[in-house]
């Protein structure tokens, strides 16, 4: 890192009482690109050995967890806890609904993919969503070259006639908004819910999801990404069973042992929001988004507009109780002035990020994860500070 | 099941001890179309706790493993295991292989399929493999119909110029022969070795396997199907790195538990191989095929040669040092006579095999796991000789 940075000032009310300036080591890369969830790790280890899960050498050996179950592979418990905490928190409306079990959402979104395409037709169906969209979205429809389906873009331009898959991540990864099908000829649409980030710790619950296709992920809810778990609710019978064969043919199932963990994890926060006596795991990680958010967003208003925030506005929560805005898993930070390819400067400074070209959008636009270590979030904020000093300084 | 059936005498030698003629359903459907290994399951109840593992809530958040590794989504402890297992047996040589760990071989062969495809061909290049072959490889190649490969049947007959992909199980699943490329322009072949049943409890380990890509699964060598663990074993860096890829684009990697308890077993396992105190987990379990085998040969020796089974020759075993014939995790039973469907002819009996047609083979065979329960193994046998003596008695 340059000199100019060392010898800024850092704003010290934003510093962590527990970094000092000195401690600072500029060199250090921080890594925002992903979403990896380390901003949990307090939280679960703050739980010791309550949510502890041993299993034995003779335990899950089989193929199978309930061969009654349409999806044969989902082990009882988790198919229960899964259940039990749509129940409690109200996000979703769910009675009629089968739960299809997968090696994290990007699985299911393939396997929602493969069920919903038409199965005889010569052209691949389009499958469209909303810039900015999910950077990950084009690269798992395209990577196989399927004669199923095939990434078309952002669903805003989308023209052509004829039936259509259509990506609606809601709140939306990267910009956190709450989003609705856009496309126009959208009788023929057939919707894809991607609700990863529907918990009350990024957004309030306005109202249950009540949709035919619903793709939710522990990683996202809990912050368990190592353990690649997801799970798909699905209304009709049929793309259920498409989805539970894709999933078969594709990893016969999803590992019992990061089921069982799944399911003991949903337990203990499930738990937490019905025991007083316990730490409210939503509220907890609310309010950690909360201060970062204020925090975040009092660094760029000292910007003098140089970067700029997504706005969000305030929501009744039926899970809460009150109104509060939202605050995103990600910030989508855009930049004014000459500068136009925002993830090249914060790369400048060792900050790692994903550009908005990535997500259909603009290269003065980029993706930074809010989900990493405390230390992590510190340091990125300081630098943010010392980039808009050397702005400010230059012009 | 018929009167016909209940009133035949059961051979006694043949029962098990525990399982008297009175205590047997002959309504139970027995299972046996699918490898699921339970067989596995006594010996991992006697090694009791020994093989326990917990996870703390706080373990395992992150996507990532180990950063600094080409397979970022790799537990050290489990890379480390596989080493020292392949080193215990003698099954292969890897000093210059790069390990990729999948969501049991399925995904494995999905992700060696698309890292082995010519990426900008007009036409997807052909995947072949010599009948029988695996049932679930047309399956595997052909679901999402990629542009990038495209089963293309019985390597025996393919005559297609050109590159194509050859899919070499050894030992073959389902006759538990030992194999070598078969396709006759062989010159232009990319191999992929299938080698989930290359250990010592069912096959003489006569020389360390050395090929370009070789893939492995816990569901096969320790018998945990549920975990969902393979491994490939990869020469080309630039293989490792695209069949990585497919894993991250697939499914962001392999759960950390099922990773960390592969490790685990694996180290139990090598212990056992190692530490004479210990109930050697090789020998134990070749020693249950072994006896299974004696006693299928046993009832299909009585039957008049109505049945009859793949014949083995006697190899040299470098694990064991001694000489001894494969008990392979299949039995591929073909009938003589008018029967021209198997399948049907057991499935009256209640019990489910597949038919030899799946493998690209003919419907006199079938194959029928030999890793079933023992209760449901004696009740296969008792039940086979049923069948002989109503044949038999129709003849």
């Amino acid at each position: 890192m340059s000199c100019i940075i060392k010898s800024c000032q850092v704003h010290s009310a934003l510093g962590n009482p527990e970094t000092r300036e000195d401690d600072i080591n500029w060199d250090t890369v921080i890594n925002l690109d992903h979403g990896d969830p380390i901003m949990y790790e307090p939280y679960w280890r703050k739980i010791g050995n309550r949510c502890d899960i041993t299993l034995s050498g003779y335990q899950s050996l089989s193929y199978f967890a309930n061969t009654k179950n349409l999806c044969w592979f989902l082990e009882p418990k988790l198919e229960e806890e899964i259940k039990r905490l749509h129940n409690v928190i109200g996000n979703v409306v769910m009675d009629d609904h089968y739960i299809v079990v997968g090696n994290g959402s990007s699985q299911l979104i393939q396997a929602a993919l493969f069920a919903l395409s038409p199965p005889n037709e010569p052209e691949p169906i389009s499958v469209v969503s909303a810039a900015p969209f999910y950077s990950g979205y084009a690269e798992v429809a395209d990577f196989v070259r399927s004669g199923l389906y095939k990434w078309a873009g952002d669903a805003h331009i989308f023209a052509k006639n004829g039936p259509y898959i259509e990506l609606i991540t809601s709140p939306n990864n990267p910009n956190g908004v709450i989003r609705e099908p856009v496309v126009v000829n959208g009788s023929q649409g057939i919707l894809i819910y991607d609700l990863a980030y529907y918990w009350p710790q990024y957004t309030a619950i306005t109202s249950p999801a009540n949709y035919d296709v619903m793709l939710f992920t522990v990683s996202k809810c809990t912050g368990h990404a190592g353990s690649r778990i997801g799970w798909a609710l699905i209304r009709d019978k049929e793309v259920a069973k498409k989805m539970t064969k894709f999933i078969e043919l594709n990893t016969i199932g999803v590992s019992k042992e990061a089921q069982l963990r799944a399911a003991k994890i949903l337990e203990v926060i499930c738990d937490s929001c019905l025991d007083s006596t316990l730490d409210n795991f939503f509220e907890h990680n609310q309010s950690v988004m909360s201060e970062r958010w204020q925090r975040l967003r009092q660094v760029v208003k000292d910007s003098d507009q140089f970067f700029t925030l997504q706005k969000y506005s305030s929501q009744y929560c039926l899970f809460k109780g009150n109104f509060y805005e939202s605050h995103p898993a990600f910030v989508w930070l855009m930049c004014k002035g000459n500068e136009d390819d925002l993830e090249k400067l914060l790369k400048g400074h060792n900050i790692l990020t994903r550009s908005g070209k990535r997500f259909g959008s603009d290269s003065k636009c980029v993706r930074i994860s809010m989900l990493s270590r405390e230390e992590d979030f510190n340091i990125f904020l300081q630098r943010l500070m010392v980039i808009q000093q050397v702005i400010t300084n230059k012009n």
